[in-house]
């Protein structure tokens, strides 16, 4: 691969829209753009960062393939730092595949994975946090993980940069206590600790909260579980607002997990339709339910559904009780067959909110709606955004600081040691920016990006 | 709905990327925008078509929201004729939604399908015809879809209006011969006559063109059809290239269509995997192959795969009768587990192309891979794009303008009478633009774009 070649990629979401966005970046992107475009002197000269009407030619044939407006970025004032061309062609996938390919055949090669950002770090456009923060704010579903990535892409980096100040500043410090041991300024000593014990706790907390975050990440999971044919796809139904998933009167057809993004209330949860939970010697039903049950595992919470025409049985008893730290509500549909009271009591003995319902007939549902609202809105609200770790990359060199930290202080009383992981310490805090090992970092990173960012 | 009002919508496709652009549009576009942007002053300020860095914040906190770059067009140069601002924002869906709320909280109020583009022609940015033709654009998925909505594009327009001036003087001409009847000039008559016999002609022409690619429009689709437990989903997946389908030994398991646009050579093709053809009690299972048969009435072509070490039943003969004439090719498959010999020589009898493979043991797979391309090639090179008629509503317009210019030919001896015929089809021909209907006509265009559009 080129490593300094012109790259060109869509940015925009794939499939069909009014518009999409092609970039091109690199020495060549100008005159890669200007060859396929009819109006290439226009271009040429046409100041950069004004955006003008152009036809796009077939290089080959010169046959018009699109009307576009392009802006050209001169470097180094563009988003990777070089000269970059910006198009913006009608949003069609075949039309999108025809133009990046007349710019392939100007010239640019495809771009790799966030091969744009990477060039934009490079040359010094931005630092790798913050290109830690684009990627989580392109990739955020909720309002939480929105909110860690525009913390991470204002604050964080700052943070960090202040923490390895004051422990380089400290390390030096304690540095000085061995050479001038007699000399000792006891209060000194002291508030360099409590600096020492500050970080500490805020990096614990953050790696609790960081914890305690992760379901929230994608949207929390909601699982409709229960035993079969009780209604759960009814209730899915219910919730998504239209038809995804069959709605079927033979037990166990619901056979893949079918989900769907819906609001409830204030926020958002994904919502997973799982395989009815039960015994079966049916070798795909079997496949279902062992995913229903791995996903009820990573869930934020589970919706039980039960029917009240049927027994409570033994091994729904058991069913509950393994997930129950996750059952949000419990949900016994079909009263309008049989009362229910018996379910429900047995369900609320447990400790479980249990709301009582007839899906079909209507009956309860809007109490059932409210409930679950409340619900929704106490697993967002036990929600603490983190201060310095955002990312999995992050927690993982957040532990392993807060493991020399930790071991530092353990070791105040002898400095040579105390320094020592305080230097380790500080290490660490290169690697949030990559200064440590720069290439391996940052592949880590690009390797997750989208093409085109 | 105010007409007037000023506009917002998402232009790029839904789903992540690293860029997203959102479009307003209306009178109060800029203060619109202004209002959401930190450098509202410099926005303000900027000159239009000027692309510039800027920070969107919440109108309700002020926090920061994203960094975009914003392109102001002033009325009357812009898309849609009016004052215009394109976002281009990062392009993460959560986010993209938020700005979006920013900007409706600023005034401006979510778009209806194809307003931009509605707007666009009450400003007399563009025809009728055109919009049609950027709408094809961006529906695209076939190179012959696109091809007819370029040509539609650059020169329907053009063509009909020759023709309905043709035709409205040949009708005044017509309509002279009834009042001067003794002094014809039967050559006149006569190259007048040829005139609308060719256009006749070529309008035939066209009808049959547009039936012909009609099945090309998105995508040629290629059903892969055969008996249960044939190979059916194993082929989809050497095709597709990745496990898309599960591929299970259990009879009857593939019960959805699973389907993938997938190119074969040069071509693309949308290859769907259909539910086992045969009779079954079982329910689900009986919908899936309903399906399954309605689709190969609509596809392109069918796949038929069959295995060698099961007999060719009498049901499996009736049904590759009644598919007959779909399908490209028979795939003899497990070639590894008996000869096939037979059921290569019933099907090469019945006249269909077919061959032998095994595709667990990848014996003669190249082969077949071949004699596939050489057949899509083939559905292809059938293809002619027509040269008036490109979508359903123009095609309709077609047969209705065929049928008046073929009466007025019929009556060409009868002056009064072509003539009336005559005055119809040029009606007919001002439909094409939409100004005998117009509010009808746009209403049935613009129901089918797409929001941002």
């Amino acid at each position: 691969m080129d490593e300094n070649g012109t790259i060109v990629a869509v940015a925009t979401p794939p499939g069909r829209g009014a518009l999409a966005v092609i970039r091109i970046s690199g020495r060549h992107a100008f005159t890669a753009a200007g060859e396929c475009l009819a109006e290439r002197n226009v271009f040429d000269q046409a100041p950069p960062r004004f955006s003008r009407l152009y036809h796009v030619k077939s290089p080959a044939d010169r046959s018009l393939l699109d009307q576009v407006t392009a802006v050209k970025y001169a470097a180094p004032r563009s988003f990777t730092g070089e000269d970059m061309v910006e198009i913006t062609c009608h949003g069609g996938p075949r039309l999108v595949r025809e133009i990046v390919e007349a710019l392939l055949g100007a010239g640019a090669r495809g771009a790799a994975r966030g091969e744009f950002t990477r060039r934009a770090l490079l040359n010094g456009k931005l630092d790798l946090l913050r290109a830690e923060a684009i990627r989580g704010i392109i990739e955020s579903e909720s309002e939480a993980a929105l909110a860690c990535s525009r913390k991470l892409f204002t604050v964080a980096g700052h943070r960090f940069r202040e923490w390895r100040e004051t422990l380089l500043d400290i390390s030096a410090r304690v540095e000085a206590r061995i050479e001038f041991e007699d000399d000792l300024d006891r209060q000194a000593i002291l508030d360099e600790r409590q600096k020492i014990e500050c970080f500490f706790t805020l990096l614990s907390t953050d790696i609790r909260k960081k914890e305690k975050i992760k379901f929230l990440e994608k949207g929390p999971v909601l699982i409709i579980a229960g035993p079969v044919n009780a209604g759960k796809s009814s209730l899915f139904n219910l919730l998504v607002g239209f038809g995804r998933s069959i709605v079927h009167s033979e037990p166990g057809t619901t056979r893949d997990m079918v989900s769907e993004t819906v609001r409830i209330g204030e926020h958002e949860v994904k919502l997973v339709d799982s395989a009815g939970i039960r015994e079966s010697r049916h070798e795909v039903e079997r496949e279902g339910i062992g995913r229903a049950r791995e996903a009820i595992g990573e869930a934020a919470g589970v919706l039980w559904v039960t029917a009240a025409d049927e027994n409570l049985t033994a091994g729904e008893i058991a069913e509950t009780g393994t997930v129950g730290n996750k059952i949000l509500l419990c949900i016994v549909n079909k009263i309008d067959r049989a009362g229910g009271e018996e379910k429900e009591k047995a369900f609320e003995g447990a400790g479980f909110d249990t709301i009582s319902v007839s899906m079909t007939e209507k009956i309860n549902c809007e109490g059932m709606l409210s409930l679950l609202k409340e619900k929704v809105s106490e697993l967002y609200d036990k929600v603490e955004i983190p201060d310095l770790l955002f990312n999995e990359r992050q927690e993982e060199i957040g532990r392993e600081l807060c493991g020399e930290i930790g071991q530092a202080l353990g070791e105040w009383e002898r400095p040579e040691i105390a320094a020592h992981f305080l230097k380790r310490a500080v290490s660490c805090l290169d690697e949030f920016f990559g200064t440590a090992n720069p290439e391996e970092v940052m592949n880590r990173v690009f390797e997750n990006f989208c093409i085109g960012k």
